[in-house]
């Protein structure tokens, strides 16, 4: 017996099963700092006090992303300390801005259940809410993974498969700002709603190299224990023989990196579906390209971008790389994401 | 003659001698999101201002570990500049908690000191004192150095040797904090004084790979600027031919680690005692265990263990390594710490 | 037609040009920490509410270097993103003091231009002035870059070129802070105006390694994109073969080693100039010395010291290398840096 987690294996979950994370972290404008040190997020929206509160924040909000990495990341030891793999994001949501001294807690519950024909491992399906400290609900998504069963030998559950909205209806999201004071010349670009078409390809240039010390120190301001990311000496035994970068951190680089092309569609509305399509492990340059999957019309200022934002690694990003001729995802293509993102008019 | 700091040699200390150290320094959010983001902390105590606010402090509390790193860093220039190894700890208090916006100076008094037979070294032992801005007593410890001799041709002073205590008293620690509304949920373990064992051994199991990047930054937060830690060109030509790890960033990874085990401990009360009894360098992955030394009844609601936290370079944790069949420490044990850590009842 | 941003082009300025910088920045106490523990800053000036509180400022202050370097950060899409090489500064002024929750705007004005006799490139000088959000302008100095010409056939623009100040004139800064209560226990030393000489140098004895991961994110953190600092692949085709360290680093970092002989000259209140005479990357260690160009009176309390700031990389900086019998700059001089600084009487 031990007074270490050992995690949960697949058969300790069932559809209906909550779990109360640990660790209710303080957002602070510490994390602010660290965030935009680490992923070179420039955003005026999640930058600048000013700018956000011209647009209808009540102070400089928190990027939608590091408080979806931090309510991720206390997930991890409930869910994902046995699992073999992430498999996939869906309908992940924002409805409260997160602001500097806002606490946050997360709360799982098991939506779906199948083990897999192999009889070694299963598929975990939660939706995970993430509250601030009046319980509004400040993000929620869906995830699914690939967890270990304990014992190959015990028997099956009943199935069961929730329904994965194949994207999120920006129409449901309840979008109330304005941004009737959106400065183009402070955010970076004149491209507006009207200035990006369905199906346009956008090549974001821009490389960063991701070090060890960045990658874990980014994961662990999030709060992120998975082993993987920072067991040197563990990880020499494993399959790929050295640590194996977070995939939230490939996100926020990618979208990082996808100002420059995308500056004005600033605020992630939604998270459609992600799925991290390849490793990354330090030295690896990441790049970026996006290409506009769909438009919405939100209010007579405001509309969305449906976009899919692609990572690739030590390749030129305007090649555009995504699938190969046998539908498999291409070699370097790190993450293909997509999600909404408010844009003004 | 220099305008820069020589730094005090061995014949420099007196018994007495007050040193008022340079660089109060104001502690803020950002320290606190650089502290988690460098050590691993996931104490809800130390993450959370609604769980630190419902256990009984005035909003979210610094670390006691960071505070201590800071006040002794201060200290560096004054008293172990021209040291050649810290050889240990005693008598660690923290009587005020110390909250962002808290700007901390530190004092030190020589309380001993001691030539070496060699003639070339001595030992100073100093109380050290951290103070906050309204002059109240944060933290205060007992260190002893060895310090080179300017001339080893000096006479040697009348030996003095500080009376250390084997530990610190905790029914003089003056523990008021109730944990009436210790939420075991949120800070991860259900395990409480009651389920603790004197002679229990707790394996950490997690592993953390310091990088150059992580133990420099860290180190410089704390505005510790011993040069061996930063020096790479010049650390060639020493001993160890490399930069070697601020033993304070030991300390705090190997109790982030041990969360893993003793999330409830969360408080740290007091420093019986520490050894540095191996160098740290980058690349190296630290693991920790602990033992339960001793416990002890702090008020109906409130225990404390007395606990041995150990770290261990690049081996399980699991083997429990401490030291050797010849009484000394075995080959890779970094860190041999003592102290006390609250938990509720 | 790119959405991405393709900056401008030796052909796209012209005297009188106003280019409005994106990405206002609020910066914060999450900064503060994160460039104390990125260069060692320690300053009590900068460092300790109480100290800054005691000596004319409303609070702790935001170091000007990190003012600055957020300024110069905002500038580079507009201004050098095809440039070749950063010539050099002048006239470099801190009108007002920054605290956390300040958001910065930048702003800056093209004051000459002058193509090479290549044809291919051209300079351009621009003076960028940094605005807080109240409009007050918080730091201002003249810049001026080598740019690449888009078409080397496009004719050359007529030759204006800017005065150039050799030095600020400290009797036109306004100090008005009387250093009253400096207290020299706590700033670090006791050498006040009056100790330093004209002509004299001063060893700052310390070294520092940069790690990639370091001065990346330092970069960041200036929401500084230029890419050669961050784009490890695409940089091994580059001239150099690998990530060129932004300049900002290793004046911060020179600055930083500086305490150790000049810690009451703290407050930077103007730059003379400065010149990036070679090259930093990731794993040279730097040093650094000062010359006493120049001194002036303030007021009755306070003085100024012109200060020649010189970092190394790999030597000692007690050989104090500057220039070879040739004129030209020493192998492993990376900065020749020339300010005012205050420092009371």
């Amino acid at each position: 017996m031990t007074k270490s987690n050992p995690g949960h294996y697949f058969e300790d979950f069932h559809v209906g099963m909550a779990l109360h994370h640990a660790t209710p972290l303080t957002v602070s404008t510490g994390d602010i700092s660290l965030y935009r040190a680490l992923t070179g997020s420039r955003h005026a929206l999640y930058s600048a006090a000013t700018f956000a509160e011209a647009n209808g924040y009540d102070g400089l909000p928190v990027d939608p992303l590091l408080a979806f990495h931090v309510v991720f990341g206390k997930t991890v030891p409930d869910i994902s300390l046995n699992a073999v793999a992430n498999l996939g994001y869906a309908d992940g949501r924002f409805p409260a801005a997160v602001y500097p001294g806002d606490t946050l807690t997360a709360v799982s519950e098991v939506i779906g259940i199948k083990e897999n024909s192999s009889g070694k491992t299963g598929v975990v399906y939660v939706r995970t809410r993430g509250f601030n400290q009046r319980g509004e609900e400040a993000l929620s998504y869906i995830r699914w993974v690939m967890v270990n069963k304990r014992d190959p030998a015990s028997p099956a559950p009943a199935p069961v498969l929730p329904d994965l909205p194949e994207s999120v209806d920006p129409q449901s999201l309840n979008v109330t700002r304005a941004y009737s004071r959106w400065d183009d010349t402070l955010s970076g670009s004149s491209y507006r709603f009207g200035d990006y078409e369905i199906g346009e390809k956008i090549n974001h240039v821009d490389g960063m190299t991701v070090e060890e010390a960045e990658h874990q120190v980014a994961t662990r301001l999030y709060q992120n224990t998975a082993k993987v990311h920072f067991d040197g000496h563990g990880q020499k035994s494993s399959r790929f023989g050295k640590r194996l970068i977070y995939g939230g951190v490939v996100i926020s680089i990618a979208r990082a990196l996808s100002f420059n092309g995308l500056a004005n569609a600033a605020e992630l509305l939604a998270i459609n579906g992600g799925t991290h399509t390849g490793p990354l492990f330090a030295g690896d340059t990441v790049y970026a390209w996006s290409e506009v999957l769909d438009k919405a019309e939100i209010s007579s200022t405001v509309g969305a971008l449906r976009l899919r934002l692609v990572a690739v690694k030590d390749q030129d990003p305007g090649d555009f790389a995504l699938r190969g001729d046998d539908g498999k995802y291409a070699p370097g293509v790190c993450l293909d994401f997509d999600y909404w993102a408010a844009i003004p008019k």
